[in-house]
C-alpha cells in the first residue's frame, strides 16, 4: 500500500466543504493532496494551493487541465482520484470527464443537478468499473452503522415507522440578499437545482433512513414551501414516507427552524424495539424496549459490532464527531481503492460508502419529492 | 369561599384516570369528593366509595340516581359539579344529563363519541351558563403556559412551523388480545368512537400545538395507519398541517412506538426565534434564537411570566409533574366555579382551561383527520 | 380505615414549607386538615386555618394550647397527629410536648437544633411506642427506593464509593440582608443552630447517601466554609468522607453555587456496576456496568421492584415529582399509623420512611461535620 | 511557511495515544511525519513506519539514533521537533536529548517522573528557548477556551468554587492482571511514577480547573485510595482544594468507577453566575446566572469569542471532538514554531497550548497529592 494521491477539484479559500473534505481526507494518512483546481479563477487556485504546501505546477487553472494533464503523466506522478467539493451545478462534468480519464471519484452530494445526469454518472461507472463514492457523511458515524447492523440483525423485529427530521434555522431570514456566499449558491436554482432544502438536507435525511432502516422509500407525499418571502427555492418541507416493507414514516427537512444549528435525528420503531440517534449528539445511540430500561449504547465499546468499532478511532467516552465521520468515508474509500489498485477483494466493510447508486436515489428523491410537492395527487410512487 | 362539593362518575376501584383525577382534585384543598357513582356495577360502586372514605349512602348506583337524588338536595348539601372519567362512549349522557340539573362538569377528553354530540354539549353549556372544563392535561403545565404567553408577546415574530409528535409504545403488541382493561376499549369503536391513537392522544397534540401557537389548524393530510394486526382502531399516524396564520406543521401520534413511554414533544419556530418543550421533562422549557444562546426556561423562577408562576407549587429546582399540571386544571376550574358562586368575576388566570369549545376542536379533529387518512384527496379543510 | 387528622405546627400564610406539607397530606386523600397553630402570632394563626376552610375553633393561638386542648378531646374528635413545620427552633418542643400527649408526630428536618434534643426525642419515642417521621424527601422518590434496592440487592457488588453533592445558588448573595424571609431563619444560629447549609442540605445528601449505599458515614474531613461576606453560618462545603464498609466517599453542600437550583446528584459504585440520579430528573435512574451499555431505569414501568412502584402514582411517561416524593412519606407514615391504630402490622413497604433514628445521625452529622471544619485533624470518626 | 517535520517517539503498532498522536498531526496538514523511534524493538519501529508509508531510512531504531542523526541533517532535510509519545518513564531523557540537540518538544502528560526531572526540563528550555507543548489534550476544546475567557472577562465575577471530577471505570478490576498493555504500565510505579490515578487523569483535573479558572491551587488536603487489591498505585482520590484567590474546591479523580467512560466534568460559579462543561459532550457550554435562564454556547456560533472560534473546524452543530482538540494543540504548537522560524511573533492566539510550566506544575501536583494522602495534617501548602 501508498499513500492514495488526491485532486481536487474546488475548495479554495475560504470555502467551508473544501477545508473539510481536506481534514477528513488527512486524518488517517491514506491520502495526501497532490493537486487541484481549486476555483474557476486560477489566480484563487493558485494562491489556495500555495496556502496547502502545494508546488506551483500542481496548481491548474482549470479542472478540465487537471484531469487532461494529470491523465498523461506516469502512473506513480499522477492523481489517483479527484474529489468533487464544488456547488451542485459544477458536479456533473468534472465527474464524467475524470471517469472517463480513468479516474476514480469522490463527489458532494446532491450528486448532480438532475436524475438524467445521475443516471448517465452510474451507467459510467458500471462501464469504467471505477469506484465513486458519494458524501453521504452522517451515514459515516458509527453509532449509525452500528443502529444499521441492529436492525439488520432483526433486533427489534420488522421495522414499523420511521420518524427523520433535519432542522437547521440559518435560513430563516434571506441571508442570500446579504452576500452569504453559502446561501447565494444553494438558493440558486442555476446553481443548486429545483431544489434547496430538499436537496441540501432532505437528501441527507432520506438516506440516513434507508440506511439504518435496510429499507426503500416506496411512496411519498410532499409538502414543500418557501417560507422566507422572495426565496427562489424550497427552504423547507414536511413528507409523508411509505417504505417498501409497509413501514410508514415521516420526513422533515426545513433550514427556516430559527435558532436550530444542525439537527438530523432519526428514530424507527420495530415490532421489538426501537432506536433514536441525534446527530449533534453522535457518539450515543439510544436503544427502546417494551419491556426492558431503555440502554445507552456509546462510540468505542467492546459490547459494539465489528463495524461499528472499525469506523472508531478513541477509546469510548472521547468524542468522536463530523469531522470523523467524513473521515470514514475517506478511509473506506480509500482502502477500497487502495485494496483494488493491488489486486486484492476489499472487504464488507471497507465497501461501507455510499455510492453512485446512492447517488441516483438522492436525485431521484429530488425529483419526487418536489414533484409531489407541487401536486394535489396524495400518494406519490418513488420513480427512478 | 368554601370548599367545592364533587361528584366522580366512573373511576372505581383499579380505574387508573380516576385515580388521577382524585389526586388533582385533592392537591390544593379546593375540592372535596362528596359523592359518587363509580361504576356501572353497584357493589364495585359501594366498595370503591367505602375505599375513599365515602358514607355508603354517598356511594351511588349509577350517574343517573346520583344526579336526580343530588339535584334535590338543598344547596349546601349538594354536589356542585360532576367530574367524568369514564371510556369516551360515557362521557356524553351523564355530562348532558349533569347540565340539564344545573351541575357544572369537569370531562375526560375526547369530550364524546362525535362532534355532532360535542355541538349539543356546547349549545347546552351556553345556553345554561354553566361550565365544563375538558382535561387537556398537558395545557395544565407551567412551562407550556409560559411558551404560550411568549409566542403571544410576539417574542419569536410570527409562528412559521410547529412539529409536534405524541409518542407511546403501549400498543406495539396485540395488548386488547390479553384482556387488558385501558387497551379493551381505548380499541373497540363502540366505547372509543371512530378512532383509537388518534382520539386518545392526537387530539391532545393537535390542542398543544393550537394552545401554545395561539394558531387553528386550518387544513390537513393524514396517513392513518393499523399497524397491528387484528386491532379495529388506528393505532398509528402522521399528519401533514397548514395553520390558519400559513404556518405549516406535523403532527405525528403513534401508540406502536415500541419502548415510548409518553413522548409528547413540541417545537415551534418563528421569524426570530424558536421553543422546544418535551412533556418528558416538562420543567424545563428550550428558547431558541438566531444569533444568541439558546437558553433554557425552568419551572418556578423569578424570570418567568405571572401565568406560569400561578400554575406552579414548589420553589425553582423542585420538580412538579403530570399530576401537578392535572391538579391546575382542577385548581383554575375550581376558583373560576368558586369566584362564579360567590358572585364575583374569575381573573384571566383563572379561566385558563380548556372549555366546551375546545373540546367541539378536538371532536373536530378526530372527524378530519380520520376522513382525511380514507382519502385520496390531499388536502382536507379543518371543517366544524 | 379511615383518614387521618392532622394537626399543624407552623405553615401560615406565605410559608413555602408549610404548603408543600399540605399539598403532600391532601394528595392521597388519607389525612385531613384537622387543627393548626399556623403562627406564633393568633392573628395569623386564625387567618391562615380560615384560608384551609378550617372552623375557627380549631385554630389555636398557640401548639401548647393545640396539644393541650386537643389531648382533652374523645378519641374520635381529636387530631392523630401533629406535623411540624416552623422553623429549626421550635421543632425539639413541640415534638416532645406532643409525643408526651400521646401525639404521634411528623417533623421537618434537622430534627432539632442539637444532637442532644435529637436523643431525647429518640428516647421518648422508644418510651412511648409513638411514630415519628422525619421528611427527608429525597428518599420518598420511586427511583431513589429502586436505587436502594438495587444495592442492597447486590446488584452493583461491592460498594466502593459514593459522590453525593447538593448545589443550591439561591443564598449567592446576603440575601439575609433583603428581608428574605427563607434566607432569614436559615442564616441565624439562634433559630438554625450551629449549621446553615450543612443543617439545611448537606442532612440531606448525607441522608440520600447512607439511605441509597445502606452504607452508614464512619469517618468524615470536612473544609466548611462561609462564602458570601456578612453570613453568620456557613453556606458551602465539601466533605470527605469513609463509610463503615471501606468505601470512601464526597459530599458537596453548597447554597453559592450560582445559577444552580436545587442539584441534588448522587453517584454510586460498586465492583460491578454504578448508579446515577439526579433530583431535578427524578424519574430517571441510570444505571451503569463494566461491560454493557448503560441503561435508563424509568418511574413507573413493570421491570421496576414493588417497593418503586409502591411509591408511584402514574404510569411510566407521566412525570412524578418532589411533591409525590413529599406525598409518599405521608402515605407511608398514615398508613402505618393507620394500620398500628387497627391493631395490624405495618409492611416493610409501609414503614419505609425517615425515622427519629434518621433524624439522630443527621444532628450528629451536623455537629460532625462543623466540628470537623474547625478542626485541624484530617479525619474525624462520626460520633453519636 | 511550509509543512513542519515530526520526529515520533514511540507510537509504534498498536500504541494508543501514538495513533492519536498522527491523527492530530495530520488533521490540519500543517505537519508531516518525518521520522520515528516508534519502539524500543527495532523491528516494531520499522514495522511501524512502513505501515505509516515512511522510507526504510526514516524508520529509527532507538530515540538516541535518531535525534543524534537527524541533528546532523542539512537544515531542510532534518525533523524539526520531535513528539514523545511513550509511557511516563520515557519521556525525561528523550526530551533533555532533543533539547540538547536544538529541537523543539511535544511530549504527552505528565511531563516527567518526578518534578525535579521537571524542573530540569523547565530550566532547559528557558535556557534553549526551545518550544516545549504539553498534551493536556482538554484544554483544547473550544468550549473550554470560551469557558476560560469568560472567566478572564470576569462575566462570574470573582469566583469561589471550583467542582472538577474526572471519572473512569475501566480499572474497576485488576485488569493489569491480565495483560492488559495500558493498565500494565499506567499501575506499575517504575514506568508511571508515584501516582497511578492522579498522574493519569488527576493532573488533567487539576490543569483544567487552573486552566478556565485562572486561579492556581494553593493549598490541598488529599484522600487517596487503591481501591483494587492487588493493584501497586492509586487507582481513585478526592481532593480539598483551596486556590489563590480563597475559593474552594474539590477535584474528584478516580479509574474505579464502574460503568465510566471518560467523565471529565468541571463546574465554576462565581459571584455573578457560574459554568458546567462535560468533555464528554464538549460542544455545549452551560452557563448559569443567578437570575436569568441558564444558556447552552455552542461551539462554531457567532456570539463565541475569536479564541473559541480559531479552535473550531466546523459550522455549529457540526459536532467536533477529542481529536480536534488534540489537534488544536498541534496546530497552535505548529503555528507558533511557523511563526518563530520565520522570524514573526506568535499572536496570543497561536501561543494558547500548555507549556513547560505546566509540566512542572502537573509534576508538582501529582507529588503535593501524594504526600498530602500519606499525611495525618489536614492543609498542605501546593509547594513547587
Amino acid at each position: 500500500m501508498r499513500k492514495l494521491k488526491m485532486g481536487m477539484i474546488g475548495g479554495g479559500k475560504n470555502a467551508f466543504i473544501g477545508a473539510i473534505h481536506r481534514i477528513a481526507a488527512n486524518m488517517d494518512g491514506l491520502v495526501e493532496l497532490h493537486c487541484g483546481a481549486f476555483s474557476s479563477n486560477p489566480e484563487i487556485s493558485k494562491e489556495s494551493g500555495k496556502g496547502l504546501f502545494l508546488p506551483e505546477a500542481k496548481c491548474y487553472d482549470s479542472y478540465e487541465k487537471m484531469i487532461a494533464i494529470e491523465s498523461q503523466l506516469p502512473q506513480d506522478q499522477k492523481m489517483d482520484f479527484v474529489t468533487i467539493v464544488t456547488p451542485n451545478f459544477t458536479h456533473f462534468a468534472p465527474a464524467m470527464m475524470a471517469l472517463n480519464h480513468g479516474f476514480h471519484v469522490l463527489i458532494d452530494k446532491p450528486m448532480t443537478l438532475s436524475l438524467d445526469e445521475a443516471k448517465q454518472l452510474q451507467q459510467k461507472v458500471k462501464e469504467t468499473g471505477l469506484i465513486l463514492c458519494l458524501t453521504h457523511t452522517y451515514s459515516g458515524y458509527p453509532m449509525v452503522k452500528q443502529a444499521r447492523k441492529m436492525v439488520a440483525d432483526n433486533d427489534f423485529g420488522k421495522i414499523r415507522k420511521v420518524i427523520v427530521e433535519y432542522t437547521q434555522g440559518w435560513l430563516s431570514s434571506l441571508l442570500e440578499s446579504k452576500e452569504n456566499k453559502q446561501a447565494l449558491w444553494r438558493t440558486d436554482p442555476a446553481k443548486s437545482g429545483i431544489s434547496g432544502c430538499m436537496g441540501d438536507i432532505g437528501t441527507h435525511a432520506a438516506h440516513l433512513a434507508e440506511y439504518i432502516s435496510g429499507l426503500k422509500i416506496a411512496q411519498l407525499c410532499a409538502d414543500i414551501n418557501i417560507v422566507v418571502e422572495g426565496r427562489k427555492l424550497d427552504d423547507d418541507g414536511n413528507v409523508l414516507l411509505k417504505f417498501d416493507n409497509g413501514a410508514n414514516g415521516i420526513l422533515v427537512a426545513t433550514q427556516i427552524a430559527t435558532g436550530e444549528e444542525n439537527g438530523l435525528k432519526i428514530k424507527i420503531y420495530g415490532e421489538k424495539g426501537g432506536l433514536e440517534w441525534h446527530q449533534m449528539e453522535p457518539n450515543s445511540l439510544i436503544i427502546k424496549w417494551s419491556d426492558a430500561p431503555t440502554q445507552i449504547y456509546r462510540t468505542g465499546n467492546g459490547y459494539l459490532s465489528n463495524i461499528s468499532m472499525a469506523n472508531s478511532r478513541t477509546p469510548s467516552g472521547h468524542p468522536e464527531g463530523y469531522l470523523e465521520a467524513f473521515a470514514n468515508l475517506y478511509k473506506n474509500f480509500a482502502l477500497t481503492l487502495s485494496f483494488k489498485l493491488e489486486g486484492k477483494e476489499p472487504t464488507q466493510e471497507m465497501l461501507d460508502f455510499p455510492s453512485v447508486d446512492d447517488g441516483v436515489r438522492g436525485m431521484a428523491f429530488i425529483e419526487n419529492v418536489i414533484a409531489s410537492g407541487k401536486s394535489d395527487q396524495k400518494w406519490f410512487d418513488f420513480k427512478i
